[in-house]
């Protein structure tokens, strides 16, 4: 445990999961004062909204931060799949009486590239992770000449190995139950997708590397339970969902504090990859999982109308409601006092 | 986990998986020295083979054990189905040399019935568990009339609630690690099914009966673990696959001890019903889940000439590899001994 506080430099191995689209840097913030490592999502930005949330973070503190981006590799949308999508998509256009035309063609997610590298070296964050893999190797070494601690997903023993050839210092083990965009990046096969508790095992008798455990940590039994399994420390995203830092929408959640929640899939039709959400109205008349979604990110532009005219009825039927399965401890609670909820699962850092 | 130590009657709160077709009481005998519970499967057996199973074991010990039988409803076998499957079949009977009428049509799975609750009066099995929900009400009460702890399986919080309102006296929780058959009752759709680290946490937090942790656990780590989500005790299956007491097969040997056993599969192809074992030819080319399997658990007799021909060239390629998903520490082990090692990851039964 000591040794991945080290790389961290936060007080303690709890890492508040980055979440693209649901949090600014005020929930980072509040994880860091209570001594945790907090995340900034910076996928959906520009290099402009980059500089403006980790400026943010940097100027209310010195305390170390995560920066967090993907590393998939950028495709082009395919006309012929984005018809189709939107032939399939048509009807609930036509019931929230919106045009087609609204429909934005923008990819929402961007990969790790030189704007981004850019706003690493400029603000140099004590901590870089990435999700889906890792960039290419020139870009990785540059992050790591800025003095950066590397983090990686793996979802697979495979992958874990793979990160680890590649230079990671630590491998977050994301187990099945985790809610949003599974990190896989070797293999599509959702078969090879582990749970958390076989996973954190198996990479962490097989990887001498820090093992990070994501998935189904909501509570100080499950941080207790990451450690017992060989962890050295834990990424828990869902449960700070509900914090008022964090800026989750009303519908989201509603859908969290509801008995819904105790149903999540996998899904790609929100983004084109697979990601862990409370069934709503679209995954279940549609997915979990269609041939039809456009390739990742492609998937979400043609969403978002519909989304945003629901939202304002009230309605969550077009919203990713993204969350693991293990919500049945969530609480209003600020970032700060989960936080130190979650350290009383840690074994004291003396005793290490 | 004094009071599941209680009702089991067992020094340990360990309970060694039933493992209908790769053990007889050879194994459970082994565990059941060592501390902890053994169980008998009888699923696959008549009724003269119950008797003798657990005849063989209580002549040996009068130490408490438990004994498995399935609670699914009986149903018929399909001809059209059935036809369709062998037809599907018809290039392996082919490349084998196999004449198709080589196929038997017997179900070799039994649900709970009359003979079974005869078998349990007569033994008077301290624990009785059920997979696949519950026998009629009536059948239940003769069962705990006998006085047995009668625990079933859970794999969603539905099926935990379904469970405790029909009075078993402790709840399996059964992550989607687990090896073998899903023990899902109340719904087909398996996005339901949850990872043990959520499932535990979840059942845990929800239920007020002792909850035994199962999948994925593999060493004193997976148990600790377990502890700290919040059961009981836990049970473990395939850990125990390797032992020299288990009758596990060659070929199921030889697959467990190879890199192929870090791919597991959740698979309807063998039985009928969703189950996870090694991913192997049969998986590859026909699965994991077919919709040409006929019903539960007539998928099966098909296969197996096709198993028998293949597993005396050597070959894996038929055969039910049935394992979870973290086999990465499994052992040759003597129960007896893993039995021990996995009670070190219980804290101490004194200062509970």
């Amino acid at each position: 445990m000591t040794r991945l506080v080290n790389l961290l430099g936060s007080a303690l191995p709890i890492i508040q999961a980055p979440l693209a689209g649901v949090q600014d840097h005020q929930l980072a913030l509040a994880v860091m004062r209570a001594g945790g490592l907090g995340s900034l999502p910076c996928a959906m930005l520009d290099g402009a909204g980059m500089e403006a949330q980790i400026g943010a973070l940097s100027a209310h503190t010195p305390l170390p931060f995560n920066v967090n981006f993907f590393a998939h590799k950028a495709t082009v949308d395919d006309p012929q799949q984005q018809q189709q999508w939107r032939a399939t998509l048509a009807p609930y256009y036509a019931e929230l009486n919106l045009d087609q035309s609204a429909a934005s063609s923008g990819a929402a997610r961007r990969p790790f590239d030189d704007t981004a590298l850019a706003c690493v070296r400029r603000f140099r964050p004590k901590v870089v992770s990435f999700h889906f893999g890792l960039p290419d190797a020139a870009l990785v070494e540059q992050v790591k000449a800025t003095g950066a601690s590397v983090l990686a997903s793996a979802t697979t023993l495979a992958e874990g190995l793979w990160l680890r050839d590649r230079g990671v210092d630590a491998v977050i083990a994301q187990g099945l139950e985790a809610g949003g965009h599974r990190g896989h990046f070797l293999s599509n096969d959702l078969s090879l997708q582990m749970g958390t508790f076989a996973l954190v095992a198996t990479l962490a008798g097989a990887i001498d590397l820090p093992i990070i455990a994501a998935g189904g940590i909501a509570d100080a039994g499950g941080v207790a339970a990451a450690m017992a399994l060989g962890a050295e420390g834990v990424q828990v995203g869902s449960a700070y969902l509900l914090c008022p830092e964090a800026r989750t929408g009303a519908v989201h959640r509603a859908a969290l504090r509801s008995a819904a929640a105790a149903h999540t899939a996998v899904t790609n039709i929100f983004s084109g990859r697979p990601a862990r959400g409370i069934v709503n109205r679209l995954i279940r008349e549609l997915g979990p999982m269609s041939e039809r979604a456009p390739a990742f990110p492609f998937a979400g532009s043609a969403i978002a109308p519909l989304r945003s005219a629901a939202e304002a009825l009230g309605r969550d039927d077009f919203t990713p409601l993204w969350a693991g399965q293990n919500v049945s401890t969530l609480s209003d609670l600020p970032a700060g006092q989960l936080t130190a909820a979650l350290a009383r699962g840690l074994p004291s850092l003396a005793a290490d």
